[in-house]
């Protein structure tokens, strides 16, 4: 079951409300969200009582991106664990939720993992869902952690590989604190240059059909005082044209053991255009998102998502009017219209120049120095 | 002054409205549009009585596409002849209402010669309007017959390039009827290869920020009864990764003397697509689009448009509901946002396979090709 929370809305600079967190009011533990549809309208928390509810916010993506996504998976586990409810078949729902971003299925088992050692070595309810919730915490303070260490990284790289200073970044879809227990992956490195004084423009591609970038990273960068400009995602072109891009920062859904890269749909032609224009192109996420069980490119399932978002418009609560509640399901093509919609693609590892983790950057992008990045990770039980 | 006729909407297939059309009620002359950005939810058609009612439309992009732009030039500067208006002020007015589509120059330098031609044979007020109608029409009717031409040189190329048949096309903003006095430019060579039965589906890119494919393309292709599918535009990248299309055809606003192409933005995205995948990359467009005095792509200007058209969604006139009215002026990002929305790119000519006109194909495209092909049409005075 899902309460909402209303707060005020942009006034309240940092700091902001966090994307999600545990809570124990008197009526029982929650997973409180920061309703990410509604945004940048409203800041509105969401209170998941069930794992049912946290599903639900998961599959509408009022809970999204792939690093939050595994922290949201752990928590839905030990709430499952929390409330006494059957904790394999929660997790066999939370892990189900949404196909394409490994660290779901991560979170979900590391503390599932936790929950039944913690049993095994005569726990009882109570202390197995201590176990859980302390593995939860855990991972959620590693991914801040794993935040903070891919942005200095990844600073590291842009600086090395654009020594001029004042970079141009552009960036896809949404990857900041809203995806993250930190400051999240590829917007975290351009907050780092920000924070250094040397982002020189935020390219902020608005990310079709759901507008993550348009919505959400416009969001952050305004609430940090980063220098942004917001296009529509075929405007990119013009921009690598007119030589007005020094680097292309994406996050990652998947990472294959050969290097292959789901992320967000139009990261592929992104990527397609940098090579073109001999602009580094750079993947930023943290370890867990690397699969070594999915060989390739080929063999990563893809969400398909309803044609409903391209054939019609949806619209955060508005801004201006402060009317209350999206507006949604404006029709603009003619009723029976078909839509392909994808909710990612795939960038083979030829065209990505790096990939930074929290473990350091991996470049050139081989099955090999996958591979190798992932024996010196620490590893963590993934039965 | 514009006044608005409603007409019917979806249920009458062809023969629908025309884009434009001249009539003379008992009032006066007028000039009367397909309003394009009521489609495809409401037929309505926009009466203009003046020269400003209809820069007015033009701006607004009520009619729209590069010949259909020579079209309403061309008309509008016979309405300000006919209705005793001062004609060349009347062709500044028009020649300046949007930049980049060579075509709106055209039509009105063509039909502002034509009346000061005759005027300067002797004829009075009525018999210089004439003539001028006279020219405006004689254009009306070459796009018509351009398109035909273009169509049957398009597929029979399409089928030299792709001989196995069965071709899967991907197309970007609209091209068809509506950009015409015919069926149109790219999307005519489609629906060409549709009639002999050897269209496999047409990709529909939706073309943000105004979403001219998603409502206007897909509005052309369901009355023609074509298999389409509709897209974002950043997903066309997965289509191309996936071997499903095999040509791409596009339409141009302006062709430089050296074969540069400035179509709707988003076109150059493509034609890298093409490139790295090896699909042909197809610009369909009458010789009108050229434009010797323009040598190359730097030299095009591009129209910048509002932001606002990037930060905020506007829907056609509700479809399902019925309601009356676009919606407009969502607001989609933080207040304050700023925007890059170039209406145009340009796309050099090494990424172009083939340009498609109404005297036959050019391929490869390069200055002396182009050259040669102005050389073989029919000049008309350009003055």
């Amino acid at each position: 079951m899902a309460d909402q929370q209303a707060q005020t809305a942009l006034e309240t600079r940092p700091p902001a409300l966090p994307a999600l967190r545990w809570d124990e009011p008197p009526e029982g533990p929650v997973v409180v969200l920061l309703d990410q549809t509604r945004l940048p309208a409203e800041e509105v928390e969401l209170v998941c009582t069930d794992v049912p509810a946290l599903v639900e916010a998961i599959q509408r993506l009022a809970v999204r991106g792939a690093p939050l996504l595994g922290v949201a998976g752990a928590y839905g586990v030990a709430l499952a664990a929390a409330r006494g409810y059957d904790v394999p078949e929660a997790s066999a729902l939370l892990a189900g939720a949404r196909p394409t971003a490994v660290n779901l299925g991560y979170g979900v088992r590391r503390v599932a993992a936790a929950h039944r050692a913690a049993a095994e070595k005569g726990a009882d309810q109570g202390g197995a869902a201590a176990s859980a919730l302390a593995e939860a915490r855990a991972l959620h303070r590693e991914d801040a952690e794993a935040s903070a260490a891919m942005a200095g990284h990844g600073l590291a790289l842009l600086d090395e590989l654009l020594p001029g200073g004042g970079h141009r970044v552009l960036t896809h879809c949404n990857t900041g604190a809203l995806v993250s227990g930190g400051e999240g992956t590829a917007f975290a490195v351009a907050l780092a240059a920000h924070r250094k004084g040397r982002l020189r423009r935020l390219w902020v591609d608005e990310t079709r059909p759901l507008l993550q970038g348009a919505r959400l990273t416009t969001y952050e960068a305004a609430r940090n005082g980063m220098a942004y400009t917001l296009l529509t995602d075929n405007a990119a072109g013009s921009l690598f044209a007119a030589g007005e891009v020094d680097a292309v920062l994406i996050g990652a859904d998947r990472i294959a053991a050969d290097g292959s890269v789901a992320n967000k749909v139009g990261s592929y032609p992104l990527a397609v255009l940098a090579r073109y224009h001999h602009v580094p192109f750079i993947v930023v996420a943290p370890v867990s998102t690397i699969d070594p069980d999915t060989p390739d490119g080929a063999s990563i399932e893809i969400e398909q998502r309803p044609g409903q978002e391209v054939t019609e418009l949806t619209a955060p609560p508005q801004i201006a009017t402060g009317a209350p509640g999206a507006v949604s399901g404006l029709p603009v093509a003619p009723l029976g219209t078909q839509a392909y919609n994808p909710a990612f693609d795939v960038t083979p590892p030829e065209l990505v120049t790096a990939i930074v983790t929290e473990r350091g950057a991996v470049s050139p992008v081989t099955g090999p120095a996958i591979a190798e990045l992932c024996a010196r990770s620490r590893q963590v039980p993934m039965s």
